[in-house]
């Protein structure tokens, strides 16, 4: 299990693969992304995707689930406040493999609570041509193995 | 129908409003979230969270559906090429009724393809008691009405 220190910028772990079924693609489309080209083969084929493709909240959901397998169920992990500069880059279609590429982008200590710290990572949604689907900078808090000594200035 | 000119800065939209039970937040976290704190009562109860909560990408997926049926489906849309700064702020717990305030914070039309332009949408996920538990920008593109004559310095 990982720590806050055991990541150092620069550092690259690559997840797991998972493949997107077309089944899945239509379950998450009616749930939460119910536009024609999300839904339907024909409507996909007319628009500007010229088949049907993955809501891209249904590709940045399993981006999550492959960093969550690989990266945060293996570390001391105290959640995520949020993310920046997500970008939907090629479409995702039935029977797609996608793997992420996490990279440590930046280690921050948290200036008010000593045990934490948050890591920004870049991550980098690929298919099984190795072509980038999606990218994302993505922050989650860690515990510190040492917590940092109080700061009399504070 | 929406058209791109038919949205102005400031521009504020109500959606509808979407219940939270605890089996879909314990449906989505087994497919795209398998923390413990989004998976089992016990261990919610032991986290920082202090019962079960929504996975934030749940959350983000219900601000999508409702974006998608109060705005995106009632216009000329052309997919999103992504967003940034999303931010969770709160827990999302089970029976939370969520609503999503979106305002039209920026619009730019295209400069490569005079048929289009891009909104930037700044949105506010609330609960039943009137709290924020999420922001996001989010950009969709439009198609414009009257298309931009072709620009002879280009």
């Amino acid at each position: 299990m990982r720590y806050f220190e055991d990541f150092l910028p620069g550092d690259v772990i690559e997840t797991g693969s998972y493949m997107v079924s077309r089944e899945e693609i239509l379950s998450f489309a009616r749930q939460f992304d119910p536009q024609p080209f999300h839904l339907d083969e024909d409507a996909g084929r007319r628009s500007i995707f010229g088949g049907i493709v993955a809501s891209g909240w249904h590709t940045a959901s399993i981006c999550h689930r492959l960093l969550v397998e690989g990266v945060i169920n293996k570390s001391h992990s105290l959640g995520s406040p949020g993310l920046d500069e997500l970008r939907w880059l090629l479409p995702v279609r039935p029977g797609d493999a996608l793997h992420v590429r996490v990279e440590v982008h930046s280690t921050t200590p948290s200036r008010s609570k000593p045990d934490r710290g948050a890591i920004k990572f870049r991550l980098e949604v690929r298919n099984q041509r190795g072509e980038t689907v999606m990218t994302e900078l993505a922050t989650s808090l860690f515990v510190r193995r040492h917590p940092a000594p109080a700061d009399p200035t504070h």
